[in-house]
């Protein structure tokens, strides 16, 4: 039986007052986030956002998404403040490719001793994030779950909403064959392959966080925790004008597993491989793994983190606006009426 | 170096063909919650929502949630069609106490390896309170992650978006001293205090699942897996009526964590405690393991699963009506002008 004291929550790994002064903590962190449509203040029970009043018939668009074990990454370098950016900007992508803008975020982190300075980092990069994509951080929940989740390790998952006019919604009904494929470069690795990635660096090469990545400049933290970029700044205006037919976020299942949910079940594409230089990172990785070449492209982004779809006659000035704007735009190849994704 | 066939994704673990047929597997149980505002068809990148036309101005009300370690009695059970209808009713009773009616709603679903047949158990338990709420399943994430769950062990967090005109929020702001508390029983547990609970029941204790549960005619893992309740069917009525002034969701914290937060800072509660009847289940899990009364106010719901606020004037109507549709329904004590939560 129990011992004499008897048994609180406490005692059984569970800090109710722990987690409230580290909710407290997390207050300033969320406010950054408010805009004029959150209307409500921390901690109640849902979070209230209006919805934008100039959308003319909303339509909301939501996502949910990890960050998969990038997070085995960031617990083995004791860096804890990328990963919410990486979960935001993953989020913020998968709505963007629909045609939406975020509105608001909410995330679920899930541990198992709660240590309030790790909690504090893991929300600083999603306010950041949130900041930087004009999306409101309105709520979440930080559950402890001792036995569940070893010391200093968590999971996490958010989920967003976003908004677009029902007449812009970006579903890839215009798309034709011969319409043109502009890549987009992804930063690294972004959110997918971790698993194998990680079985690579680590177990077959023996490398370890604070070890030189083989032929960079960088610690395989460096790159391993690089942060996913967010396209909603660089692609929200050409949205705007209506001159992009489909987007595709190239997350987990690659360029093939990716690219035919904008191309609809009647068209595919073929992606020509000389058209950019695959990141050394990801030929890195497939040589010291012996990791085929289809698998390759199932598992990673291969360097192409987003792909647009357009027609030919936009081709020329999209690739000028966004080489303006710092970024590569590469002439992937094009849809075609075959279906499936051939890399030629 | 790696072996000579190199390594594949589902080499370390991540099986993306498995994915795509459990995922499809889930289509049915999805499409059964689709509503006249559901746009989207599963497998986009993000799910579509029309919000309602017929709200005027309307506010989003949104909420994130775990099912915490109950799951562990689930995985204990082997059974895991019971924890998705936990999880969706906690989040339809967080929007509920703000006013708003569930639009839609999404998972996230991690596990170590992927079973199709736990993971279209628990989609399925997911689905079906989505339906009994009124609730389009409109998206999720099911993330394979090896080595960060046990086999046959998953984390389960889940996403609600609802709506409630601008000018009939819920927010307590018509809380005065002198008005009623009634409280609705909860039906068990519901989500809260499950890691004091198992280690009470399992290790002071040393029962299992499939032991008769100590004074009761069930087994330890129907006690423990009882159904959180959604108040939704319940209540939206008298919201409709606008004679609830004040609504609290007794989870995590228990009544002294959660009835503050819809009296506001100004405002407290006296509750007597011969005003309803604790549950046998909580009566003794307080005396295996010595649990302190205060304790297990803070960590239980005590059998109280939801608190309104009404001006003494209705509470007659209400609880006839709470009565009428087959609900307990207990004057548990009034609003005071002192703050804090005392029981008496």
């Amino acid at each position: 039986m129990a011992d004499v004291r008897g048994l609180s929550y406490r005692d059984v790994g569970v800090d109710l007052d722990a987690a409230d002064r580290t909710k407290e903590g997390l207050r300033g962190l969320v406010e950054s986030t408010r805009d004029a449509n959150t209307l409500s203040e921390m901690g109640l029970f849902g979070g209230l956002y209006a919805v934008p009043p100039e959308v003319a018939n909303p339509v909301l668009v939501s996502s949910a998404d990890g960050v998969g074990t990038k997070l085995k990454i960031a617990f083995r370098a004791g860096r804890h403040d990328t990963v919410g950016q990486d979960l935001v900007n993953h989020c913020v992508n998968d709505i963007l490719v629909q045609g939406a803008r975020p509105l608001f975020f909410l995330d679920y982190l899930a541990t198992g001793d709660l240590d309030g300075a790790v909690v504090k980092d893991v929300v600083s990069g999603i306010a950041m994030a949130c900041r930087e994509n004009g999306c409101a951080l309105l709520g979440g929940e930080t559950a402890q779950m001792p036995d569940f989740y070893g010391a200093n390790e968590y999971d996490l998952a958010g989920f967003i909403v976003g908004v677009v006019e029902r007449d812009r919604i970006l579903d890839g009904s215009g798309v034709v064959a011969g319409d043109t494929l502009i890549g987009i470069p992804s930063s690294g690795l972004h959110t997918n392959g971790y698993t194998l990635a990680r079985r690579i660096v680590f177990d077959v090469l023996g490398l370890d966080v604070d070890d030189v990545f083989p032929g960079q400049d960088r610690t395989v933290a460096d790159v391993l925790l690089t942060i996913h970029s967010s396209y909603q700044a660089l692609l929200s205006p050409l949205l705007g004008e209506g001159i992009i037919k489909g987007l595709a976020h190239i997350t987990g299942g690659g360029v093939p597993g990716n690219l035919p949910r904008t191309l609809g079940p009647a068209l595919g594409a073929t992606i020509e491989l000389d058209s950019w230089t695959v990141p050394e990172t990801f030929r890195f990785l497939a040589e010291a793994g012996r990791v085929e070449r289809d698998e390759m492209f199932r598992v990673f982004n291969m360097g192409i983190g987003m792909i647009a779809v357009v027609a030919s006659e936009y081709v020329d000035s999209i690739v000028d606006r966004l080489s303006a704007a710092g970024t590569a735009a590469w002439v992937l190849g094009s849809v075609r009426s075959e279906t499936g994704v051939s890399l030629v």
